[in-house]
């Protein structure tokens, strides 16, 4: 019962730490009348879409909850609730926090670069470890209630099913947030820059422009509560799956067995609680040192939590599993050591670190991938377009090996549970990764409201230097979530066979019937296996297709309405008339809200839908292996669409940026006409189709566990 | 021995065809002195550049002649060279008709379009009749040289691996030529109308501009000796797979036998023999209508060909086969009828038909795909990229399915040997297919010839009119050529499984000695084959990425050239002075060939490669299977890589063409600046980085499969 007390302490240490720093970042000056209004009406807009987000998910979410209690029990359909509460929970609160941290940073960063960078990452880190505290306490509270409360066994299929579920709560905001908060924040940043920009010749977050509230309030829906959602899916969903894969290791008659299944099955949650702390740790490293580079402050917080991490979870190791040569069997007749389990856990954060620097190389202004496309504007928009979809597709190589690396090395000392602690250690640090990322969006809005409210140059000066290194963390986060995806499938993968294989070992006409006879072969030589990757190899495609014309339909939309506005109101261009902000954002709310229902679905309803058609053509065996095989198709697209068009559209951005840094003749010049291109496409790949693919992959992975325990039910 | 005979028959018949057509062709018109001229100009170039082009490949073919002599023997090094040799010929004869028809059809276009349409697709089908009697003869050919000649066992190794080796001469050529050939043309073609149409304000194809020759020299090299060079290839390799796979099924003491061996190893050969018959009989059918419509005139011969196609497959499967109900037992216990195959074979050319209706819709201006990207030119340069990267990602999920469907279907009916049956029936049509996309270089030569010579405007009219289809025609070629070469990797990808089975089974001390105690475990369950999955994934990704730099950095090189001659000769703006059109080609021409390497060693190298780091690693059995896996990795990403790019650069290309038929302000507009934006982005998309996926998905099978043999000699 200790280390379970001890876990949730970790949680609670999360928690603490929110709103400790709530508090904090509350009390700072919000600045004046005019930077209120403005901020007011930010948080108004966003709290009103993440309203009508979670009411049209709420629909979608009861029919679950009834099909689920229905078909898989109560305890199934709470585990369902909880995933899905907790994390429109963190997303929900971590966007409060930011649409009031963006008029805080702006004013803080009238007096210093440093005070803004305070209260900005102050405010990211509280979505950060909310993220990771809220999954962790979800998953560790709900199995204490399982285990302890209901008196069921780690191992049996109650607890097992209820936590998969779990996950699937998680998985079901994550799709929709992802998605729909990423139609909305690209089609008001693309329409709004379209018809701003170009059009009418207005800069960015000019308060003429009537989507300019739109776009900030993107920035939050977005790349704040759509993040958040996304990064809870992944930690709560590995999580969940590496317990479950010590279930079914440490279950068995064979092997080192039950003795070991309760310190197994803690082991994920005991690294996540330990590097909560050592990402609260983290976050005071960081500091701007005299060189007021941002990112070396950010790189400090970064390296101060890996190291610190190394540290815990080797402690976590040692009195969780007895001393690091303790040795285990798992039922298959595997063997290795607590060592080799810690060894993996430390390849997980080398793997974290190694994706943190090749997409810093892709992204980053200082280096050839950038450079390359900043040059081949000179020439038109064509050549840029061209040299960043070269790029883009270049940028897949190297994090593609490091995760074919980490794979054999986690193999070779641990096996398939290896792997899966491998993926845990990497998302332990989730709360410090996320802290990155959500400290994007209040900076880019702070420097909205400082434009919008016409505060000195200066002031713009400091947080377009803070947003600057927000896209490069952007795209960091990014990279580090779809890696994680792309690992933690390969462990739901397991999970998937692992179940498929008790369900047939344990069929009889009285349990499980209709897994009788069932026998499957996952060999690549079997044709259906290779339908069943092409079809899952499919859908990071089609789901991308669909997302990139949804963006397309919502900025068409957003254009039309600015430009109604500046033709019925004349007065707008002159300052004079007030634009209507709250029309474009109730807009962009109900056009992303429609949007983002059919490609969501997608994912959920395909592995269904191929089962149900391929079992009348050639049998439940062969529809088993089709589907296991679309859960693989599904990883092996999605890792290359969605690392190629996050990591292609964040060098697009900075492109740009490098060319208004004075390069190839700076703003206005032809170059910088053409990096504006480079940029526009690059939005919805980075922000809208790449990031969505990621809780794509995962959720087609969790529904195909669920169908497996539904017709265990038949 | 008669069946043999008839088959060699049928590929004369396409070797007279040409003869006959080449001399018809030759006897037209070929217009004025001037026009001349110019069209001595591209065929001196076209020449130049093959002629460099065979130099650097002939390095590379000497060193793996001499390697592949002294591992596995000189019938297996005689085979390489006949395929690479015959691949070369069909391609080089195929140019050089082009190079002499362009002339002639501008001429002839001066009279009518029916006229122009008749000696450019005549000269397409030389083409199009040479690559596929080459490919049949050379296999038949040397089948008949050392089955008969040399008296070996048609199923025995050495018969084997001969075979292989003519597929991996004929991959070697399409590999660099594909490649090469791409880079040099769009490289041509992005950089002539950069500095051409964007700086200097002059027509595509005006004399003036230096570049102008090394254009329409593109045009040559890559769509019709690039192309050629493909298609002989997936038709090279499918027929022997398919071989292959019969010496396998049928050679064993168990089901049918020896006694349907030799009929069975025919039987492709067989079908590819009828159809050549069949497509020649096409050719007569294309004739102009009344309404002019030169789509509907190519149909009604492709229509032909197919309804003819089936009724030849059937006589010969009921002759060779002995009757529709004779059925079959393969080695592995699985019986079909020959009804089945023929079921399979016209399955094959149904998908063929889905894939022609399925590229139309998605690249024909009277659809919505095309007419959407023309509409969101509307709003700017950014917004038609990100609809026509929609579009391209969206154009994969129907050929997919049928692809999927057609996996399904014919391994119902006839298993693995049915699907390969189907890959064998859609590549019979190629004779055909080859010439409806050869026709296309053709008219586009004619146009920039009839510009440059100053034809009057309605040559130019008809000659746009012909050229236009060719867009189209040219995208459904690719897009056939792709679905083959997917199909067709399923059938390399069991001949890899085949082999090694057979090598592991027969292994001992005294032979085959290296795959003693192999075991290979080809399950999704072993991360090595995921591993080689997201490996196989990766080739496309990274070989797409270094082609559209390639392009970008050839057409860059380009500009420099063309700003540096009006600067140095300020006569040639004003018409005064000769450009210096061979310069242009010429550094073209080693740009291309110097760019072209490093990509084509990638798909080259990466097996071996792979094999030898995991070796160390894993131990054989697990490097056998991650090599398997990486075969099919290769496909499962590079089908939809390869669709995407082809498709949505051909839909980019007719939006432009859309617009200027007089949509959304028509030419001079600036929806029609953003149009031309995206069909630059779409020319290396569809003629560099797409099709050359194509080779390169097949030379990474053809190279594990002679690794196999290399190591069973070792």
């Amino acid at each position: 019962m200790l280390p379970l007390i001890l876990i949730i302490v970790g949680g609670l240490c999360a928690i603490a730490y929110g709103i400790v720093t709530i508090t904090d970042v509350m009390k700072r000056d919000a600045g004046t009348q005019r930077m209120q209004e403005i901020a007011g009406a930010i948080a108004e807009g966003a709290q009103a879409y993440l309203k009508r987000q979670y009411l049209t998910i709420g629909v979608v979410g009861i029919v679950l909850f009834v099909a689920l209690a229905a078909f898989l029990g109560l305890k199934v359909a709470f585990g369902f609730l909880i995933g899905a509460v907790l994390s429109g929970a963190a997303g929900f609160i971590g966007m409060n926090v930011s649409v009031r941290a963006n008029v805080r940073t702006a004013q803080a960063s009238s007096f210093s670069l440093g005070a803004g960078l305070d209260v900005a990452f102050k405010s990211g880190a509280v979505t950060g470890m909310l993220v990771a505290g809220l999954a962790l306490l979800g998953v560790a509270l709900y199995y204490l209630v399982l285990t302890r409360g209901a008196g069921l066994d780690p191992s049996s299929r109650e607890v097992i099913d209820a936590l998969v579920a779990l996950g699937f709560g998680a998985s079901l905001i994550s799709i929709f947030a992802r998605l729909g908060g990423g139609i909305f924040t690209k089609g008001a940043d693309v329409g709004g820059d379209l018809v701003g920009k170009v059009e009418a010749g207005i800069p960015e977050d000019d308060p003429r422009n009537p989507a300019t509230i739109a776009d900030n309030v993107g920035d939050n829906v977005g790349d704040c509560a759509g993040m958040a959602a996304d990064l809870f899916e992944t930690y709560a969903v590995t999580v969940v799956a590496t317990m479950v894969l010590a279930a079914i290791f440490f279950s068995g008659p064979t092997g080192s067995g039950r003795a070991v299944l309760e310190p197994m099955m803690l082991y994920p949650l005991a690294i996540g609680a330990a590097c909560i702390v050592t990402s609260i740790a983290g976050t005071f490293a960081v500091r701007l040192s005299a060189n007021q580079s941002i990112m070396g402050a950010l790189y400090k917080g970064l390296i101060a939590a890996g190291v610190l991490s190394i540290v815990a979870i080797a402690a976590v190791t040692y009195t969780l599993l007895g001393g690091f040569s303790t040795s285990f069997t798992t039922s298959t007749g595997l063997t290795f050591t607590a060592g080799g389990l810690f060894g993996c856990a430390v390849i997980g954060l080398a793997i974290t670190a190694l994706i943190v620097v090749i997409t810093e190389y892709y992204t980053g202004t200082n280096f050839r991938p950038v450079k390359s496309i900043a040059d081949s504007s000179v020439t038109g928009h064509g050549t840029n377009v061209i040299q960043g979809l070269a790029i883009s597709l270049e940028s897949t190589a190297l994090p593609a090996i490091v995760i074919v690396a980490g794979i054999i090395g986690t193999y070779a000392l641990a096996g398939l549970f290896g792997i899966a602690i491998a993926v845990t250690a990497m998302l332990a640090l989730a709360g410090f990764i996320v802290a990155l990322d959500a400290f994007g969006p209040v900076t880019d809005n702070a420097g909205g409201i400082a434009e919008m409210a016409g505060l000195p140059p200066d002031v713009r000066k400091s947080t377009d230097a803070l947003d600057a290194v927000g896209n490069t963390t952007k795209a960091v986060t990014k990279g580090y979530a779809i890696g994680s995806a792309g690992l933690g499938a390969l462990v739901l993968f397991a999970a998937y066979t692992s179940d498929l294989h008790y369900f047939t070992a344990n069929a009889s006409p009285t349990q499980y019937r209709f897994y009788q006879g069932v026998n499957v072969d996952f060999s690549l030589s079997n044709p259906y296996v290779v339908v069943g990757l092409l079809l899952g190899g499919l859908i990071p495609y089609l789901f991308g297709g669909i997302a990139m014309t949804a963006v397309g339909r919502a900025a068409a939309a957003v254009v039309e309405e600015v430009r109604r506005q500046f033709r019925e109101k004349p007065g707008i261009m002159q300052g004079i008339d007030r634009p209507d902000y709250g029309r474009a954002v109730d807009m962009l709310t109900r056009a992303a809200i429609k949007e983002m229902i059919i490609p969501s679905l997608l994912p959920v309803l395909s592995p269904i839908v191929l089962f149900f058609v391929i079992q009348p053509i050639a049998g439940k065996s062969q529809a088993f292996a089709t589907v296991g095989a679309m859960l693989l198709g599904v990883i092996i697209t999605g890792l290359y669409v969605a690392i190629s068009m996050t990591s292609g559209g964040g060098a697009w951005d900075n492109a740009k940026k490098y060319i208004e840094d004075g390069h190839h003749g700076g703003k206005g010049s032809e170059a910088h006409k053409a990096a504006v291109t480079g940029d526009t496409v690059g939005d919805p790949y980075k922000d809208t189709a790449g990031p969505a693919v990621n809780p794509a992959i995962k959720i087609t992975n969790i529904i195909a566990l669920l169908l497996l325990a539904v017709l265990a039910h038949a």
